[in-house]
């Protein structure tokens, strides 16, 4: 089975290419590593130090005798599409390609307006083209949890049935994203996706993800394999944010009271889960949505299990509360999220978060001096509201 | 009051600009000119003979003694979305200025990615100016009847209250839109319409409208005031395709069975329903949705109206059913979306379908000339199928 993993340099394309083609896939990874010159952009770069896309493919090769092909383009360019797809034909579209940081996109309007476009017309050239080109093909898209919101009822895996005034209809989960124009935009994809089986039938495995954490895989045999490792307020999750602050002898800046709950899946499982969908195509026409992640946390949960797991290893990690330079609900609510149509599939979770923790405090402590150089990008958060 | 009016020189645009206009608000007027672009690049042009805006704005002086101003602009270009709030400093912002044709949208990928991003970027450049500059100005949103869809449950207006497994919330409906890319654009307007309101306390309208019919308003007073009526198969609405078979003696072309059933707004009533909107703003913060129709009809239904109305006038109509060119329901299905706000805002429709038929039959046939001169542009569907 062939696979084009679009967004292949990224965080979690780079584990998903090396995995399939350690498992027998044949891979064609796309970037135009554009993550690497965002990060730049906001002054930081990777904790763990990444290799080039050549270096990378030569060290795989060497590592595990398969070869991964690679092209470099830009998905928002449909002439690029349209040769990448029609070169390679393959079965399984996995688009992780998009620019996926909600700060990065509440910078000002130029940033706001690139994240939808980006976003949008990447995935919109991918239904298209695979429609021309390669109509029977699997698109999986990374979409995430936060398009759902926090509403203060169970959230099903995409479809749900409601009655209202004495009738009833099945319909998709309304939307109602975190707040900034990041998730909003995958709230969109997920729409376009959607219409594209509808009229088109055309196949999909629409991906609600929650937040990944960790740093390595089963494929990372060196540290020329490494994946990236985004740290900064703007790239980095809240979770590697608190392991590089731990590292750095700062205090964990909690956004708020912290009671703000997140859906959170280990580096590894993601990466199962994805070859799971891989493994489990919909049918011509059907447009299949998962909830991806294995346990909620609050945010200060997950601080107080970064500051047990780094007491432990000797960093004498403390929290401290700071003003949310966000828009959102921060005290305790409700959030129950339905999680069971990849278990039914066979996904068992490998990975507890403390295990994980450990892995990764030790690797930025081994990496420190390269969070020791960017050390202020961790706190230089963007601002919701007005100034 | 100062309104801007984003989309003036269009067929709802015009109309609304000379009806505030006339009415004591200060209006300015924006458009770029792009939807006579438009119908030229799909070969027809307005049934009705329009003037250039230099002429409209010199014509209603003339008429009615009040001044209207008028920029040029794209609201895709975020410098001259900031020039012309930060100039005029309006109370509200009409936004009527959308590429709305569902066929032109299906076109290609070219017309898809296009319909998207003009109408996702121009929204996004309001709001973010908005915010900026004038930020207790009301938006008020062109949106679609069509971002719901046909579900099988009554519709309410925006929100409503959702019990599931034995909880409850109240979120926005969940929008299953008609099927192309232009209804979609639409509902990512809304939701990122919405978000503005949360995050930065913008308030505004969307207004959900159904197909709008009709040729004439009061300020009409002389032929240099028409708004402009289009009648292919691209850009004019079914009824206005009916209405122009009709006058042209050719069979009425209804897609498919025709039961589909589509909620409809006489042309002053829907202008009366701006203004309502425009005289009623929402608290800061506040995102309100109206549901803007009169009634509601099938496809068939008033292909038997224009019939009617036209056989009565000597023109004997025939219906003859052709397969639809676009994947919808065309059976009878259950369609009963509320709309009771702008009812309650004082909404009273002064139209009955008939009367203004009679209207726009004797208009067509006024201009009978420059519809024979297109007329092969009213049957050159856009097909959603694959060919």
């Amino acid at each position: 089975m062939r696979v084009l993993v679009a967004g292949a340099d990224g965080y979690l394309g780079f584990c998903l290419s090396m995995h399939l083609a350690n498992n027998g896939f044949d891979v064609v990874g796309v970037d135009n590593f554009s993550r690497r010159r965002w990060v730049a952009e906001v002054g930081s770069h990777s904790a763990t130090p990444i290799k080039s896309m050549q270096e990378r493919l030569a060290t795989f090769e060497r590592a595990f005798g398969r070869k991964m092909d690679f092209e470099y383009g830009d998905l928002t360019d449909y002439r690029f599409v349209r040769y990448v797809l029609d070169k390679y034909r393959p079965d399984t579209v996995v688009h992780l390609g998009e620019q996926s940081s909600a700060p990065y996109s509440m910078m000002d309007v130029d940033h706001a307006v690139f994240t939808q476009t980006n976003n949008i017309v990447g995935t919109l050239n991918l239904l298209h083209a695979i429609r021309k080109i390669v109509p029977q093909c699997h698109l999986i898209k990374m979409g995430s949890m936060g398009e759902y919101g926090m509403p203060n009822i169970d959230i099903p895996e995409g479809f749900f049935e409601i009655e209202y005034r004495g009738r009833k209809d099945i319909l998709p989960f309304p939307k109602r994203a975190f707040t900034d124009w990041y998730h909003w935009s995958k709230v969109h994809d997920s729409g376009n996706i959607m219409l594209a089986c509808e009229i088109w039938d055309l196949r999909s495995t629409d991906l609600m993800q929650g937040v990944v954490y960790g740093t390595r895989t089963d494929e990372m045999v060196n540290d020329s394999l490494l994946t990236r490792f985004d740290f900064d307020a703007v790239f980095g999750t809240v979770l590697n944010r608190f392991c590089a602050q731990a590292v750095l002898g700062q205090k964990l800046t909690v956004y708020g009271a912290g009671g703000q709950r997140r859906p959170f899946i280990a580096l590894e499982d993601s990466i199962h889960c994805l070859r799971l969908a891989v493994e489990n195509p919909p049918d011509k026409g059907e447009y299949l949505v998962f909830n991806q992640f294995d346990e909620a946390y609050s945010v200060l949960e997950f601080a107080e299990k970064v500051k047990k797991v780094g007491d432990k290893l000797g960093l004498d990690v403390e929290i401290e509360h700071v003003e949310n330079p966000r828009i959102e609900v921060e005290e305790v609510r409700y959030y129950n999220p339905v999680h069971e149509k990849l278990y039914e599939l066979g996904f068992k979770p490998k990975h507890t978060m403390d295990e994980v923790l450990n892995v990764v405090l030790a690797d930025l402590t081994k990496y420190r001096d390269r969070l020791v150089e960017k050390k202020d990008k961790n706190s230089q958060t963007v601002r919701w509201k007005a100034d």
